[in-house]
């Protein structure tokens, strides 16, 4: 059926609910064709997309080796159960795994994000004995009701009142914090023994898992001072508590290395993944287990099943994707690109009033809005924004085809790692108008 | 890289974790190639696929029409995200909504039948603003935390203490009930009766939804005695409760409707989907909803959200697969092929002394095993077969490659729809066979 942009559109509008949203005034720009870091609509208008849209497709649009892979395992089969076995689910396991630290054993497969942190913390559950998990407050883990009842901010409150033992601590958002730390060192303490603290009262025994994402992802980069992890990890074991990094958003490349820990001299018990493993091209998601936890599950039932784990065409598509980072080099790119970025986002904050705080890990940032840099007074109030200002915000940027999104008073600027310096250079100059706007108009 | 039959199967078990599983001693089948109703190994033995895998399968393997469509859409783009309009993403959900009653408007599209639960409960929670959830206790809704509550047999028990407000009740299982009932009628009036005591008890006016597989599916095909399913209905309408049918297993044309419920002369207000939608060749599930539920989200922010929602690769196979169904006339052949299977199971009944009940609608069938058909003692207690008895049963059949699965003493028959009158009865002899093994050496 043919169709033109504006029909496709009202289609959309009227036969599908879209998520996160009041339906009423929705306007989606209809896609026809996308390449490299840019999508077209049927105008012939190009867009940017300068959050890999949601933060999943790091190698941008048609790539060749994905979509070549997936023709070929289409024409040999789609779809096998998980009982049977299929070349491209144990093959790219073992790439996983071989892409992981020594200690790591095997690969429970979802479909994406949300069900692989569902699946961890029954994982983590089964092999400890133990019920409660804890995670911290500025964080997204999904919103289904077990990644939901994870996730710390306000996505979480339609599943609430929540499932009992699910406890939150809070993260080290330094720039934020209610007290002025004077070196990392005092931050990372200060953050660890709070942590300890609230285990030891909620009863350090009856916890199974501390589960976070390495770096905050769309609660706002936040990245951990140097020292925080390794002081969880010390945490973990002292209480054999495991260790879950949810590597969903920062994983693959995203800040400069394969799996963000590595950034930080830290080894987990249980990573998650999903997003970069296929870049969405199909949807795929994962739980990556130590050895011990992987052979405790030997002789103790696993239980923990889903009609598409290991899917054979979307773990088809997952091992071109893989294959790809490191025929194209993703991570020479990323530590290129991703010095241009601090460097620019850098400048900007030094030019521009509204810009509180910048912060970036190879091509993964976010730039923070105030209305006062010394006092910090965010552009909006937290959960509200009743004059839409992030809205308008986000709008200048999308009139200029630099297509982002916002959370509270945040911007975020995740680009497909396949960018080049002067595509780079081109949509930041967006970024730095539409700034100017915001220090004009807005505070 | 290429590799033998043996070398997938040994990478598999390395590197994989199986679903429901005990990981030591799996000796997955590694599939080279499959077409129609069968797969095929590396040794070029054919396996006839009498689950349709895990019953999503229902086109078999190797459509063409699917398979075009998924490289189609790969070749213009594999992903956009849900605030993007995509044709197919679009097209499905209007072909949906224009398979469903005239009342239901708007689609929400996941990955799969838990998410599709996850999201329908969360909708119904927020549509009705009341917090309970009534399910059934032999049914399965999926393993995530949200679905896995809905789940009413043992695979819920490792997400226990369950989450607060979600109560069970139990299913209209008329051959193992505790009375016998005189009449159909006498059953529904019982069942119906303490469902709507149960409301009562619990607080109708708390309850948000009642959630069924509209036929129960891998607990047993437990088919509602006619006036059932009309009877929840007017309770549901009598405390304002939506009516939720999961139709993950028994939708498109497994029952020789599209969708289950179209047998039992009732419209419910959530329809969840999966499986059948795309017979998984690329992942996909949905809930589908009544105008009423979509309106409300117009103005009300439709909390819900996945990075894969309405994945336009999945759409696009979604609408080949739709298609498929009208083009090749399945719910014909349904018709045609359920009639043989419930005559030969009835035959089978007959004849064997370890066949204590056969249930079928379509192609959606299970026959449970007993000690005694007077006594209806099972083949293995709930729970409990410490002699893997069903394990030698399925072995049995599984050594005449007639491939399906157990659940407590049932066997589940249910082929791809596509399946000829020579290839069903075929495969039914294989049963005949091994019926009276079990006959013989079981009972």
């Amino acid at each position: 059926m043919e169709m033109n942009g504006n029909e496709i559109k009202e289609m959309q509008k009227k036969y599908v609910l879209q998520s996160w949203s009041k339906q009423e005034g929705l306007n989606p720009i209809p896609i026809k064709e996308a390449e490299g870091i840019y999508y077209y609509d049927y105008d012939g208008n190009r867009y940017t997309d300068m959050a890999s849209q949601l933060v999943n497709l790091n190698l941008g649009y048609g790539n060749k080796d994905i979509i070549e892979a997936i023709k070929k395992q289409a024409e040999e089969y789609c779809y096998i159960g998980p009982s049977v076995a299929s070349k491209p689910r144990g093959e790219l396991a073992k790439m996983i795994i071989d892409l992981l630290p020594d200690s790591f054993g095997k690969v429970f497969f979802t479909n994406a994000g949300a069900d692989a942190n569902e699946n961890a913390i029954k994982i983590a559950r089964m092999f400890t004995g133990r019920k409660k998990i804890f995670s911290r407050y500025r964080s997204y883990h999904g919103s289904s009701f077990g990644a939901g009842n994870l996730t710390g901010e306000p996505r979480r409150y339609p599943l609430e009142p929540g499932i009992p033992g699910f406890v939150k601590f809070f993260d080290p958002y330094i720039y934020r914090e209610a007290i002025e730390f004077k070196s990392e060192e005092e931050a990372c303490k200060f953050y660890l023994t709070k942590l300890r603290e609230q285990l030891i009262y909620e009863g350090a025994d009856n916890v199974a898992a501390i589960v976070m994402e390495t770096i905050t992802g769309s609660n706002g980069i936040i990245i951990p001072p140097k020292g925080y992890l390794p002081g969880v990890r010390k945490i973990c074991d002292e209480f054999g508590i495991l260790m879950i990094c949810d590597e969903v958003m920062a994983g693959w490349c995203r800040t400069g290395k394969m799996f963000a820990f590595e950034n930080f001299d830290v080894i987990p018990d249980i990573v998650t993944f999903a997003k970069g493993v296929t870049c969405g091209y199909v949807q795929l998601g994962g739980v990556a287990v130590s050895k011990k936890i992987a052979e405790y599950f030997d002789k103790n039932l696993l239980s923990c099943g889903l009609t598409y784990s290991g899917h054979p065409l979307a773990c088809a598509a997952g091992v071109a994707c893989v294959n790809y980072y490191k025929k194209a080099d993703i991570l020479g790119n990323v530590e290129k690109q991703g010095k241009v970025l601090g460097e620019k986002l850098e400048e900007l904050k030094e030019k521009h009033p509204c810009l509180g705080d910048v912060r970036y890990i190879g091509l993964f940032s976010c730039v923070e809005l105030v209305k006062d840099k010394k006092t910090k007074e965010p552009l909006v109030a937290y959960g509200k924004d009743p004059n839409g200002i992030m809205g308008k915000v986000i709008g200048l940027l999308k009139e200029r085809k630099f297509m982002t999104y916002s959370h509270e008073n945040m911007i975020f600027i995740c680009p497909p790692l396949i960018i080049t310096k002067e595509q780079l250079e081109e949509e930041l100059e967006k970024l730095d108008e539409v700034l100017t706007i915001v220090d004009e108009k807005f505070i």
